[in-house]
């Protein structure tokens, strides 16, 4: 095994063996923290079997089907037309010349190219985003919220939405020990909060959804969770994902005037993450967005609560997730801390401009007159009512098994049923619900995220599932886990 | 100016007005030290300068020259076409109908197409990026080092090199106090390494490269500044920039070798920043990679020292920077903090899939004998003359310059010459480089960062200018840097 000479090992063959600078002993302790379930041990399991599948290997299943992220394209949705035609002239201008190319999309091409350094997506844009895209995400958000006022230059252009959270986050941890940052994330939560707060050295402080009233929020549940914090840590931010995910509510407008004014009298800064905001199904529910509650809160509220809101190119009916684009919006933040939040993105240089265009095209799509609105409204709601009619078909399916307990997707894409665990199973595994997912992916090919990955009261077992994939693969999937489930039960009991 | 009530001030109106919960005094201190030059408080007073200029107020100069940061296209370089009809074939794959597309860029985005999932580059792409894009990228490398092998699993795509710089540096920031990590940098280097170790907390080992002797990097100098920092800090890394940035220098084979050397001895995890591969202008000069090197040193080596090197699609020939794509290529990264690195880059999902067809064509360009063989390599033999004409343009013009001395532009896209600054001025100003490039700002248009950005010894004076102004641009632009400079002698001597 080599004898140690210094820093040096001599093996065998006489060739030293140095031992390394950076090991899993000696790296980052925090990035050792980091957990993120969706791209987790039961995908990185899933890829493989879909490996040995492709070399002819024998499986229970003839495929696997991912439902672990929300990966709209990869499973099957469409493109719209219109931004992709827009994109391709962007690139490859060209193309401007072609007939075969709708007027509109040329001239919002042009657009977007007179806005890029030598008219090239190719060029760095100003690290806060494309001044013509902030200008109309700014008019997007204004249309949006019946009104209400938005100013450009609170706009930051982000690559996706993660980037801008974690940016945000980044600038407020702070302090040590009992002083140390705290954030507030709702449980279940999407992993990206609390990879960042591990990698960040922040204090993650768990508020629980209320599963019996469909996901909802509680103020006492905040203010419980509020007041035990205090005591170990400086809790400064309340994270609150609407339309949810995992879980899928879409919050009240009363709900949310309710939040606000509990991080008004609390002092706490408030990050809405809105990247669902088109994503509602359910009769009766609307998307409401924390900025526009604030306001029309009045003066005392929209003056002084700090907000941030975030929005994607990644869900809704683009789906449009590889190109990574991204906006936030930020209200009342300190102007001093604003010129540090710029300052801070500029080392990064720029978000991709492709992601920037695209979200210029989403916050500015078609307009009723242009050649390309009627195709684009068909694309959209064609996507959005197939969303609608699967968030449907999820929950009622799921419903008929026993031991499994759906909430309504409301919102979103995804499902987060409550699943029971017979008592031998949860004896048997250090983690049940991983225990249970990773079974369900080896007899079946279904590969589903376990809830553990996003939180859970304790006692409670979950799994995440999305509602993207097509109708009849849907539908498969379904029944696959009815019946593991129902086998599974009759096994440990 | 209102009576403070708890944590709510009252004003005049009657309106309270919440103290923030972010201020400059609450938020991440490590944030505030964070500083980037390129695009500091010069480049925003030009951007002020350039509205104004559209707003008809009248300067002493007709248009601002931006020299501040390699941006290519911004400054008229064209983009390959090759690659951006590839990219508008990806974007919408309708195109691949069009008879007018050359059958070989059909090819290859067809196969980009088909690694992506749902065939589409709007779906997520494995995190450490796409898999037959990962094989490309190990396949160039390859061949670029003369058969050096190269495994596509120690292949991670970034956002942009700037990104998996930060990645790696993360990885290797432990301890406190005395055993705080430290990262050795060359000064001058490039500030997003200030800014990344800023951020993170790691102490910053300055080594001086040698200005006298073309900016060559001696050993005798890592070895003063390694062992002067063991004192007060844990070592760990060295960064490299080849061919330099801001100096423009190419380091010699031999150089190299004696860098991989010492960091075997002192147990240095090597970090080569080799964005700049393909510009390389001097006669006699010529790019060796890190990883060539470390190999044909032999197993000794090659089987112990830890290295990273990072590529881009922003600099080169391609100056693709708004794209955001790059590599990086790890070598004997230990296995568990690869695994570490794979779960880090997860939480962000993946780099922007559009730039990672970028460097699948990158390295991957028009073969001999396809189609856009011909046009591809005339393309980018225009661009890299062009720029080497433009490097040996610049250092002529500024040393006719008494008080401006400026070493070969040998690679990269920068000079970084050494000015004189008369004592009345240094006197007059905290910071006379910065008084210097800010003046010549107000009175000529032209926008440099002053040296301190990058770093430079105490007493010096500096300036980057990039060389990427189209030919008669740039004459313009030396020739009024040439005036000023005598100019400004003048009026402080």
């Amino acid at each position: 095994l080599g004898t140690k000479v210094g820093s040096k090992k001599m093996t065998e063959n006489g060739v030293s063996s140095r031992a390394k600078v950076l090991t899993i002993d000696t790296m980052n302790p925090t990035v050792k923290k980091v957990e993120y379930a969706v791209r987790g041990p039961i995908v990185q399991r899933a890829m493989e079997l879909e490996k040995e599948l492709s070399e002819g290997m024998k499986k229970p299943f003839a495929e696997v089907i991912k439902a672990n992220i929300g990966d709209a394209h990869a499973m099957g949705q469409q493109p719209i037309t219109f931004f992709r035609q827009v994109l391709a002239l962007c690139s490859y201008p060209e193309l401007l010349n072609d007939s075969t190319f709708p007027e509109d999309a040329k001239s919002r091409a042009r657009r977007i190219l007179q806005s890029c350094g030598g008219n090239s997506m190719g060029s760095y844009s100003a690290s806060q985003g494309i001044d013509s895209v902030r200008h109309d995400v700014a008019r997007y958000i204004k249309r949006r919220d019946d009104g209400v006022p938005c100013d450009p230059d609170n706009i930051y252009l982000t690559t996706g939405a993660s980037d801008g959270i974690v940016t945000m986050l980044k600038l407020l941890v702070c302090g040590e020990g009992a002083t140390r940052t705290g954030i507030m994330i709702s449980i279940p939560q999407y992993p990206l909060y609390s990879a960042a707060l591990a990698e960040l050295g922040a204090v993650q402080i768990n508020y629980y959804l209320n599963e019996q009233k469909c996901w909802s929020l509680d103020i006492s549940e905040l203010q419980r969770s509020l007041d035990e914090a205090r005591q170990h840590c400086n809790p400064r931010a309340l994270c609150i994902i609407n339309p949810g995910n995992p879980t899928g509510q879409v919050q009240s407008r009363q709900c949310i005037e309710d939040v606000i004014r509990f991080a008004a009298k609390e002092r706490l800064f408030l990050m809405a993450d809105e990247v669902y905001q088109d994503n509602v199904y359910a009769e009766g529910c609307q998307f409401h967005s924390f900025k526009k509650v604030l306001f029309e809160m009045g003066p005392e509220y929209s003056n002084t609560v700090e907000l941030v809101s975030f929005h994607s190119t990644s869900k809704c009916y683009m789906g449009e997730c590889g190109f990574r684009g991204g906006y936030m919006e930020i209200i009342n933040l300190d102007s001093e801390v604003k010129a540090q939040l710029t300052k801070l993105v500029s080392v990064r240089l720029c978000p991709p401009v492709p992601g920037q265009a695209l979200m210029d095209l989403v916050v500015n799509p078609p307009q009723p007159g242009e050649p390309s609105h009627e195709k684009f409204i068909k694309e959209r709601t064609t996507t959005l009512c197939a969303l609608a009619e699967k968030a449907k078909l999820t929950e009622q399916v799921l419903n008929t098994v026993q031991g499994i307990s759906c909430n309504p997707v409301q919102g979103a894409m995804y499902s987060f049923p409550c699943i029971t665990i017979p008592e031998k199973a949860i004896k048997e595994a250090t983690k049940p619900d991983m225990f249970y997912c990773m079974k369900l992916l080896e007899e079946t090919g279904i590969c589903l995220v376990p809830g553990s990955g996003f939180g859970q009261r304790d006692g409670t077992y979950h799994f995440r599932m999305t509602i993207l994939p097509p109708k009849d693969k849907l539908k498969i999937l379904l029944t696959k886990v009815k019946e593991f489930h129902q086998k599974f039960t009759q096994q440990y009991s």
